[in-house]
Formats: C-alpha cells, sequence, structure tokens
C-alpha cells in the first residue's frame, strides 16, 4: 500500500505543479498515470510543439514545460505509479480513501485530487481478430521501456509522429525494425520523415507501404505478423517478429472515473469553483482540464491556479483545526523534502566608512 | 482622451498578463500605474530577488519575471500611461467609464479592469516643513527619467538598495552626486554597498553620515540642502544642489480607488470569484492581489488565472452577442496587432520512397 498526503490522479501539468504547491504546505504527493511518463498530454501529443500562452512564456515546447514542471517539484520528491490507470476508488472508515489501478497497485490518502486532463489515454487499437490475445505477449500499444527491444524484431504500425520517432529510436536498440503504413505517405516532423528516409536508404529500416497488419501469427507469445501488401496485386505474406507495436494514435476517455460517483456534465468534473475546487464527494477534488464549472476553461494557466487553491483546502482536511499562514516564496524560501533549501540571497547591513 | 477595449489599472504581472489574454480575443489594452515603469512590486520592490512559485520556473528573479511578460504581450501593442495616478472614474451614458489621473490625462474604455496589487505605491516623505512647496521643482520622491539628472548637482537621502542603486547610477551621469543616510550603515545588496564605498574612495560620491537634511533652501526651485551631521558635534550646514531626491522607500495604499464606489474588505475590492472577478459595478473588474474572495490568495499565479476569466467576460461586453471560442495558441498561432504571427511548425505530409 503506498500512502501519502495527496494522491494525484493525472501526472501532467497541473497535476505537476500541484506537488509544488502541496510542497509548499509540507504535504506529500503521489502521482497515478495511465502514460509511461509525466507531462500528459504535452509529452505524449505534443511535446515538440511550442506553447504560447503560458504566463511569462512567449514560447515554450510543451515537452519543455513538464522538465521545467519536473524540476520545480522534485524536491518534494513526489512517487509516481506510471503506466497504471486509476480504476476503483473506496472509503474508508477513517475517511481516508484507497485508490487501485487497473494492475493492481493499491493507494492511499486523506485527499484525492483528479487532475485527469481530458481522461486517460487509450489507445487506438487495430482490428486484428486475435489482438487481444496477445497483449503484453508481444503486442504493445504504448513503449514503455524501450530497453525490452534490445536485439528483438520489432514490427512498428502507423503514419505519424510516434511511428516515425519510435522507429529512428529503436533502430538503435531492436536487431530489426520493420515500419508499416497503409499509406505511402507519412504526416509528421519534417526532421523525423527526413531521418526515417534516411535510415531506410541505410537499410537500418525495412519499410514497407501501403502494407496493413492484419493478423498475428504465435502460441504463447507473438512470433509473426501477417501483413497485406497493396502496391500492384495484393499480397499477402508474414514476417518474424518478437514484438508487435500498433501506434495509431491515443483517445482520452474518461474512463473508469466516470463511475466514482462523482457529478458529470460534458464528460467533465463538476467542483465548487466558488471556493476549492472540491467535487460533490468531500475530500475529492478535480482540478485542470478535467473540471467544469461555470465560465471554465481549458487553459494550462488555470490549472496551475486551480491547484493552488486546492492544495490550501486539502491542508484544512489533512491538518484539522490547524491555520497555515501563506508565506512568500521570496521571503521565505523553500524548504525541500530532500534538504534542499532555496532562498533569496538576504540583504547585508554593512558600514561604509 | 486615450481610448482603449479593456482600460487595466496597474501595470503588474496581472494587468501585464491581461494584456496578453486579452489580445488573443482581438482586444486593444492601456494601462495606468503610479509607478514610472512596468512591473508593479516586482519591479520596484524587490527586482533583484528570486520568486520560486511561478509556475514552470524553478527560480525567475522579478525584474526578469517582468521582462518576460512585457515581451510576451507587446505583439498586442499595449499603451501605458505611466507615473500617473488612476484618480477619478466617471460613468458615460454609453456605458463607458472615462478615468482620468492626478495629472488630469483621461482614459476611455467600455472596461475597467483594476490590477493594483496593493495599491498605487506612495513615497515615504521626509518631514521637511517647506518640502511640499519643492515638489517637482527640485525634490523628486522616484526617479522616473534619469536623463533629467545630467550634469546636476543631486542630493540624495536615504539607507537602502534605491539609496544605493541610484547613487551608483547618477554618479556617471550626475555632475556631483551626495548620499545622505542618518546612519553609516547602510541595508542592501552586498554589491550595492561595496559599489557605493568603492566610488565614495574613488570621490565620485560623497558620502555625509550619519546625517540628515533638515531644510531645503530656494526660491522658485531647489538651491541647497540644509544637512544636519551628528557625529562628533552636531553640526549644521548648507549643501548647494539642483536636486533633492528623498528615496525612504514607498508605502502602498488603495488610494482614490476606494471611492469609486466598490465594495471594499479588509482594503481589498470584493469581486464575484464564482464567475469573472467582476466588482459590484458591472464593467469593472478587479484582478491579483486588489480583489479579495472566499479562499483567494494574494499569489502572482492567481492573478494570471484571474485576468484571463475576466478577458472572457469583457469580451461579452465588448462585443455583446458574439461568441468567441476558446483557441489553443499551439494549434491556432498567435496574431500580434504589430503583424507577428508566431505559430508551431506544421505536421508535414511526405512519401517515403
Amino acid at each position: 500500500m503506498i500512502k501519502t498526503d495527496i494522491l494525484i490522479i493525472g501526472a501532467g501539468p497541473t497535476g505537476l505543479f500541484a506537488v509544488f504547491e502541496a510542497g509548499l504546505l509540507k504535504l506529500k504527493c503521489h502521482l497515478i498515470d495511465a502514460l509511461p511518463q509525466q507531462g500528459g498530454q504535452c509529452s505524449e501529443l505534443y511535446p515538440k510543439k511550442p506553447i504560447y500562452d503560458i504566463p511569462a512564456y512567449p514560447e515554450i515546447l510543451a515537452g519543455d514545460l513538464t522538465h521545467k514542471l519536473m524540476e520545480q517539484c522534485k524536491q518534494f520528491e513526489p512517487g509516481f505509479t506510471l503506466g497504471e490507470r486509476a480504476e476503483i476508488i473506496e472509503k474508508q472508515e477513517d475517511g481516508s480513501f484507497i485508490v487501485t489501478t487497473n494492475k493492481g497497485t493499491k493507494h492511499q490518502a486523506p485527499v484525492v485530487a483528479i487532475a485527469g486532463g481530458l481522461g486517460s489515454f487509450e489507445p487506438r487499437k487495430p482490428l486484428i481478430h486475435n489482438i487481444a490475445h496477445f497483449e503484453d505477449k508481444g503486442v504493445e500499444y504504448m513503449i514503455k521501456e524501450p530497453e525490452m527491444y534490445r536485439n528483438k524484431k520489432v514490427v512498428i504500425a502507423g503514419g505519424g509522429d510516434s511511428a516515425l520517432d519510435w522507429s529512428i529510436y529503436l533502430s538503435d536498440i531492436a536487431s530489426e525494425v520493420t515500419l508499416i503504413h497503409r499509406r505511402n505517405e507519412f504526416r509528421g516532423h519534417l526532421d523525423s520523415v527526413e531521418k526515417v528516409q534516411e535510415l531506410k536508404n541505410a537499410g537500418k529500416i525495412n519499410l514497407i507501404t501501403p502494407a496493413e497488419v492484419i493478423g498475428i501469427v504465435g502460441d504463447k507469445k507473438v512470433k509473426a505478423v501477417v501483413v497485406k501488401q497493396a502496391q500492384h496485386i495484393e499480397k499477402e505474406f508474414e514476417i518474424e517478429c518478437d514484438h508487435f507495436i500498433p501506434l495509431f494514435g491515443l483517445s482520452p476517455k474518461l474512463g473508469p472515473i466516470a463511475n466514482w460517483g462523482l457529478e458529470i456534465e460534458k464528460n467533465a468534473i463538476k467542483v465548487n469553483n466558488a471556493l476549492d475546487y472540491q467535487t460533490n464527494i468531500p475530500g475529492i477534488y478535480a482540478i485542470g482540464d478535467v473540471n467544469t464549472y461555470p465560465g471554465k476553461l481549458k487553459l494550462i494557466l488555470c490549472g496551475f491556479h486551480e491547484a493552488t487553491l486546492m492544495c490550501q483546502s486539502a491542508y484544512q482536511i489533512i491538518n484539522p483545526g490547524k491555520r497555515f499562514v501563506l508565506k512568500y516564496t521570496t521571503v521565505s524560501g523553500v524548504d525541500g523534502f530532500d534538504g534542499t533549501r532555496k532562498e533569496a540571497p538576504k540583504a547585508v547591513v554593512k558600514k561604509i566608512e
């Protein structure tokens, strides 16, 4: 059982900033995210794209925003359960909550903050009749740990940035990389498309287009995929492989959270924006894109504000009756849970002779 | 008469970010500030101090925060009335407001957003019986335009960072700089104290301590100050000068805004935080540290959020009946009023052969 003060569902920008604000109040956080890395949409959907409306950043790449937020909160030593989806919530007699993921990991906290963005990102799966049988037996819809592909034969399917970027990345690690796409045209960053072209010319990536994977061969695990090529004459053949990775994008779904008894409106969780972004269940908050209230804007900067007010309110639940006096970081400095301290240089009092 | 869409009282971080958010909605802003430069407290009180709780900035100097916000909003060409205090507001028959400053400058807009921080910063004045007579006739409590001191004889009084920093700065511009402080000890950044010591040793700053200016001599303008020195024997003498600049700090006052008919609570303006941060007077909003509501935190990041929601609501007042669809800057890019355009590089669709 993982225990913490504030259990945050979602490790996107709002969830990460909540770690920092909680830390200022000496509260510890643990984050659960269905994606294999921090950053939410920013890291998963558009890490290389610029955002122009983060306050005081005339321009910042979404991936860099994640790095900055990680750097800002790391001194408060957040815990992470990544690549798992929060599924079940149970209220305990002592008022705390236990949240269990799809992999069975259990977390307990007096406060739960849902910072789930657009929901958990579910991979779009190809229509292959026996694919479910091979999930986690050679079929992966997301790459969590590139090292597991070292010296393996890998088939990637897809025509967007993920398929391009992972083909490039794995061409150095896997013993064989085959990229299959149903068109000859790829849609992605110019750099990535050009790099794949180079690697193909150098014989480091096998490219099969236009083609589709239509079946999987194997017993306990993937041994080969069946490819249907549609160039001049339609033909089918098998490619031996250890892994088949269809990268057809992710679509966000509110998912199991929708069944937690929270008041839902337009696929978002209703909160009390006049006070602290708490939901209809006391002790459960919703912050960032996942919540809704009159005038709600799904902007990252709004999530930062909501996270901050949530932490103040959570403090009262976790420390009933205790009063917390807001201090300015410029004046008080920041004490990390890891023993680090940041503070403004003090003014000196010095005689001039 | 200066006309604009949103008239912002206060050019601190919240006011500056409002310019950017308004610009995304194609609304123009004009800002009034009692201080001679943008940035509010950040620029005036602690430009060299780090802030640790601006989201995605593990550390940023307050002065740099101002520069970043100016850079972010400059494409929306805000207008500024600086060094003037908003004094009188008058509602017009067409629903718009006219705001007049203490110097008589008039501004008209359908929406007024008060982003006044802790209030307008009023200088602390020394108790010299005839000082009021010489205000703007050689006595200045703030330095607005350093060039006006070129080749002049200047007497600065004070013992903090402002007095130290301006003595250093003007030692290159003025023909003579005298720094007077009632103690031998100065309180400021180590660098500044050391630099003044150096300049004193080099004969570029006259230092008189412990001493006080107790009178001003002159007719239509300052000709000299009377200094009382209290070292061994108390003695009084005159120092010829063109300017006397007492820099004893600033204290914030809500000021004339307190008489605008707004609902005030604990020296702050009450707003409707459940919707759009509007005050009790329709068309007048209050955002940032100047406002109050249940759970209010006086944090810059909260001002950013409040500014953003205010702009959305102001849009409805300025464009009644028109619907604005929120677009993400990453997707839509940002079109400046100055003709500039920022946008994310587009994905290419390209064949790999």
